[in-house]
């Protein structure tokens, strides 16, 4: 949610001529995205984000995610593909860094999403997953079921500093999770989103505009991505209320565009589970990894446990 | 330089109702201004930067600014006016704070201006002072002179920590300017814009499209205008070299718009000094208050004693 590199807006005309996108009329740093730095720029041919890639493993996975979306915009789907240059190229390098120009699209990121919202994202994803069953690309999940128990252990007992006996907790959950995860073969396997969030969708009214923001995309249990939806549309903030009316729309959309096989239906719960431990761990070391004082928000991981109960204790179901 | 309040979506489109703007397609928030919150807007009807003020002062000040650019805006004058809503109001309130809806300008912000630029940008100061003489609004300047030896006392001996013996370096910048600065009734008076710094004018090639952030605009020396735009336009970064090129076009292009006269020519200098004193404690200030670790950019004191010691040193000069 911020600004890391400068570009000048001299360097930025110049690197706008490899491209035919006319010449610049605006630009100004936005606060979208976790760890890059992104622009909105006007030329006089359009509207583009541009975005420099702060993070070596996002550099290292740039053909992955611009092959991805290139496929998904071949099929039709909602998604900023990368502007070529003159030559073709899509990654490029600016003030040291990869940078990539992208189409802008229209739209919102709804914060209360209504059931009719809901459904039209459900039916989103089940169309990218139905426009990726040609897709042969393949990342490895960096923040999947085996980097849980890693990730849990070098936490450690610090996570009592965020609250007393969350350390326990978290092993109880690890343990749960890991001990009924189904095995690799299970479930089918493709390329998802996995953090599909309402923050990542942009909308018009009841119309998806927009699927944004796919730098953790990677290979997995395909209903893993339905799963990770639910845990991030159907509840409020801190996770204490769920929403029957937003889970089954979401389901019920996704179900009219993407058949989910039986398996993968009964495998939903547990694969939410894992969606509330994973966002639970990541939220937990970046919290203990964040100075107070950091201008950044530090994002509460007990809104994750909260969800995480809702699952285990079945009061939060799949239609 | 960060979004300090978020707006969702449903509250934004909600509070677009009021104005006769057409719909919401759009929202981004964006890293402009240092202490307010900031979105890129558009609608159906066009494109708007929204601003919700965070700090009481500016909140307080706010009818000042806003009239000010209506009559800058009705004199012809490049600067973004707030948008009426449907009752003719400007200034609202959304997420608890002050706001506005403000037209978008096109344009970028030059971070080395050219000698045709830096004419066309003291042209634009120029025919800013002229719209201006007509404008009866008063706002004393919250960082002027008298504000300067009590922040030097705030600063205080902490400044030897920015870099030994700063405390006494400023110390004499204090002396001398405060006993050389112009009596109150010496130099025509009026309302300035005070920190029209390169990142506050919109150019497109030589043209100035946007003159922005008024929110420190005030009734002081209107000489001191021009005395702020020299200080911070006309040197590198670092405050270690000026370019006369760039300082006399500064000046050049004033002239051709707005006569200075023999007393305010002469004063110049002095009132350079000032300009240089007044940023090197704000940023002192800031520096000494900012923790090293905030992800904010803590902009570099020396930068402005160099240059006060350009003009002190008579290396920097009026054309």
């Amino acid at each position: 949610m911020a600004v890391y590199t400068q570009v000048p807006a001299e360097t930025l005309a110049e690197f706008l001529t490899r491209f035919d996108v006319g010449e610049l009329v605006s630009a100004k740093g936005i606060a979208e995205g976790v760890e890059n730095s992104n622009f909105l720029v006007e030329t006089t041919g359009g509207r583009f984000i541009l975005t420099l890639y702060e993070k070596r493993v996002a550099a290292d996975d740039l053909p992955f995610f611009m092959a991805l979306l290139d496929h998904l915009a071949g099929e039709g789907q909602p998604v900023p593909p990368a502007v070529p240059d003159r030559n073709g190229r899509e990654i490029h390098e600016l003030q040291g860094r990869p940078a990539c120009l992208i189409q802008f699209l229209p739209g919102v990121s709804v914060s209360h999403p209504t059931a009719g919202q809901a459904r039209a994202a459900g039916r989103a994803m089940g169309a990218m997953h139905g426009a990726l069953t040609g897709f042969s690309g393949w990342r490895p999940n960096s923040m999947g079921v085996d980097s849980w128990k890693p990730l849990f252990e070098r936490c450690g007992s610090a996570l009592d500093q965020i609250r007393p006996g969350l350390y326990g907790q978290a092993e109880a959950m690890v343990d749960h999770v890991l001990g009924h995860w189904p095995s690799a073969d299970a479930l089918p396997r493709a390329a998802i989103h996995a953090d599909l969030f309402p923050d990542n969708v942009l909308m018009l009214g009841e119309t998806v505009t927009g699927l944004i923001d796919f730098y953790f995309a990677c290979t997995d249990f395909r209903a893993y991505d339905l799963a990770v939806m639910h845990t991030a549309w159907s509840f409020d903030a801190d996770g204490r209320n769920w929403s029957a009316e937003i889970g089954d729309s979401l389901v019920k959309g996704y179900c009219e565009r993407f058949a989910l096989s039986e398996a993968e239906h009964a495998a939903l719960p547990i694969l939410a589970m894992g969606s509330c431990l994973r966002f639970f761990l990541s939220r937990a070391w970046d919290w203990l990894n964040t100075p107070a004082d950091a201008m950044v928000t530090r994002k509460d991981p007990i809104a994750y446990l909260n969800r995480y109960r809702h699952y285990a204790e079945g009061r939060a179901r799949f239609a």
